[in-house]
């Protein structure tokens, strides 16, 4: 019998996912041990992986179907619908943005993060300029494109593609209520936490077993190893694919906790990964609901779960037994506080839970006003400067702790931070729904058991895939509306217990 | 200015090595690292790369570009035009075969494959006869098809699949003079290592020093680890490509010098690849010149190199102070002694220098015959045994160590054995010629200095590229055609030296 358009379109995407998969796995490898002399190969064989992933959704044939499926939509299930839909916006977006602009983007910003490495080593964000200059003119350029075929505005277009159907009003909202309640708060937070000074985590900490004790865990939270692996990169991340996810960490002899926030931050993303409605893995619409979902997921394990009492009640034997470690600064107590400590810095990626969100938008603020024109890139560094200064209180000294500690300006990445502080937003909201679902979760947590948890994100994120939206999504799974009520509350009631 | 045809089939070939190189990356992450629960995701993977490197191959554009660029080849240079020859090789042997009886082999292989690991295990023959009997029949299909495309016979045409330009004329020659010599000469080398008995060497050799000492060797044979990697896996073996290659061992605790051995041969490969040549890396024309050049390279380093006094010279200090042995059993004359030790067994892959094309030779008649239809699939065992009997003296007492040992068949694997014995042929050809234009290479590698050698390699064999056809390619290397005659004399110097 003959295929019907829409089971025809499956098969393109199936073939779309395999090479995407291929390049996902060849970008693990790159990262985590291919030899240093082989990147220009690689550079070659993920070329030719994107532009064939590129050739397909822009083909002929791919629109001719989406035509044909969508007037014979009538037999199609919920599911399938869903799936034409994200078909459509796939192709949409592919075929927004000439080849022409996608490769010149793609030079500058290669010669851009070249440029950027050099400025933050030396401190000089005029070698950078010009480069960010020419970035700004291209990703402008882009953000309208894409806004005209999406019909949405330059920015919220931008901002859609990596966090479908989040827009810039819901975004605003949602900053507005943590701008109000945010710089009081680490005020009072600060001050609780004085009352009670803290002891450090001295010692050097053996790589191997930071590894072992990572791995156990893992186990613990159910992570998959029949079909998912453990490594080490220099950046921590999640790669690979759903079937064969990789999770990369990074460990140091002297910092046990960041080592291990980060191994909890990267099974959060991979357990979403896993967790993704099997049966439709070779499509869209098995796909993650976009970045603001993922970091919800990483926040919510790392930042929520990772750092409350129940967690530390379950990791702290782990750590005694792993390390052989005794003493006052290894109570309960002292190790809850050191993961939750406050402490307002210039680096984002060292942030706690509660000053993060206010270098989230900083940048939001900052690259809204680039692209609009509204700030001219060699007034970047002042701006940065001054926006720290009256967010937090402090003034970086220099540029590498200023505008220059983020590469993702000089990858062509904008819209991408606000998903960031979103996430953890969407975090907090999940988790007090879970809390009011599930009563027993702190016992649970305590105990190690962490079936419960994900049997309950499984069932109302992880499984649900890009079938509907992300605002969508969240109120269906919290009954709520997106908004940061529920995580005010969360770090009100975590930041302020004394 | 427009592209010439000759240009754009360079372009449609970059094409494909970029996918067939990906392909070949997944295909060792999936022998290395990979989760086992991986597996099908990882098959659906490589079908995608697969099923697009044939497409590319049997496009009516590329055919038309052939057409066109043979055409007006005037302007083109020898290695272009030798490009051109290879392009339009890899399409006939593409066009050749109909998808349908691509498809038939892939899962009859699939099945037969499973089943030959149980038959194996059972020592029963019967589970796998069916299997082997659906396989001969699908490969004599396609032998004919392929046969046809190429203008040979379709034996012929399987041999000239992995070692173009090697002919079943060729082989029956070489295979003749070693039958001719090859039993008489393993009974007086047999009787001459009697004469004075061995030490073996006892003691576990960690599985980390191993692999350091492994790193030690690669990296004074020249391997260049900025390129290419060492790791291991269930099977030795050359994967990557070249610009990225990647080696794989097995160490053993209890047997130190077949983990060495094995190093060395997947170490000549890696150097035959290596030295191909760079500008002509993604093109047919830069690819090596078969298998039996291949082994050709692996078993000149494992064989004749590793296993001779002066590579014992260099060697011996380094496993003595690696693992800190001592002893009579450690002298070079035993250790030497014991790397070319002649042993009649049943199984080709332990076999020793001597009466290892034995084990060849007896495949290569058998699969001849079964394809041929002289040789029906239930009377293979006895066949196998018979013959293992009049070759080497000695009845394999189950089919495991008879006609079940090797995976080849159950894989569809017909016309590949030959390479295995040409390939020593070949090495042996190379040596002799490499010692006469270098009288110094003795004391160069008891010097652990192996520049000269691999200088000589990389002119006369590796920089070739698939330029001409083996034969063409080892008479200029050696200003001889190729025969057994150099080998045997190596073999005999080798083995009748009292």
């Amino acid at each position: 019998m003959a295929q019907s358009p829409y089971q025809q379109l499956e098969q393109e995407f199936r073939r779309l996912h395999a090479f995407r998969s291929s390049a996902s796995l060849l970008r693990w490898d790159a990262a985590v041990l291919m030899p240093k002399g082989s990147a220009d190969l690689r550079g070659d064989q993920l070329a030719a992986l994107e532009t064939e992933c590129h050739a397909i959704l822009v083909a002929p044939k791919v629109s001719r179907l989406l035509d044909r499926a969508a007037a014979n939509a009538q037999g199609l299930e919920d599911w399938q619908l869903a799936n034409l839909r994200e078909m459509r916006r796939e192709r949409d977006h592919a075929i927004a943005i000439p080849q022409a602009l996608i490769s010149r983007l793609a030079k500058a910003a290669a010669r851009a993060e070249v440029k950027w490495v050099e400025a933050k080593q030396q401190r000089n964000f005029s070698l950078f300029a010009p480069h960010l200059e020419e970035l700004i003119a291209l990703v402008r350029d882009r953000s309208q494109l894409l806004g005209k075929a999406t019909n949405l505005a330059p920015y919220d277009a931008l901002v859609d593609e990596f966090s479908p159907g989040l827009t810039v009003a819901e975004i605003d909202k949602v900053f507005t209520a943590l701008t109000r309640r945010l710089p009081s708060l680490i005020q009072e937070a600060t001050e609780v936490q004085a009352r009670a000074p803290l002891q450090e985590l001295t010692g050097r900490f053996t790589l191997s077993k930071q590894r072992q004790l990572a791995l156990e865990i893992m186990r613990s939270l159910g992570f998959p190893f029949e079909r998912g692996r453990l490594d080490e990169s220099e950046h921590p991340f999640t790669g690979g694919v759903p079937g064969d996810i990789r999770v990369t960490t990074r460990f140091d002899a002297n910092d046990l906790l960041t080592g291990l926030m980060a191994v909890l931050h990267e099974t959060g993303h991979a357990m979403y990964d896993n967790g993704l409605p099997e049966s439709w893995r070779e499509q869209p619409v098995g796909r993650d609901r976009g970045m603001a979902l993922q970091e919800s997921q990483s926040l919510l394990l790392e930042m929520i779960i990772g750092r409350s009492r129940p967690f530390v009640q379950y990791v702290l034997p782990l750590l005694q037994k792993t390390f052989a470690v005794s003493g006052p600064e290894w109570s309960a107590d002292n190790v809850y506080r050191l993961l939750i400590r406050v402490r307002r810095g210039y680096i984002r990626v060292d942030a706690d839970e509660l000053t993060y969100p206010v270098h989230v938008m900083l940048r939001y603020e900052l690259e809204r006003d680039l692209l609009a024109g509204d700030l001219k890139v060699s007034d970047l560094p002042e701006a940065w400067n001054e926006s720290m200064d009256r967010r937090l209180g402090i003034r970086p000294t220099n540029d590498a702790e200023g505008c220059l500690q983020d590469v993702h300006w000089a990858m062509g990445s904008f819209g991408y931070f606000p998903s960031y502080a979103m996430g953890a937003v969407i975090a907090g909201q999940l988790y007090e729904r879970l809390r009011s679902d599930r009563s027993q979760l702190d016992d649970e947590i305590a105990a190690g058991d962490f079936t419960g948890l994900f049997a309950w994100l499984k069932e109302n994120v992880h499984s649900i895939g890009a079938r509907v939206s992300a605002p969508d999504l969240i109120e269906a799974a919290t009954g709520k509306p997106l908004s940061a009520a529920a995580w005010l509350r969360h770090v009100e009631g975590k930041y302020l217990e004394s």
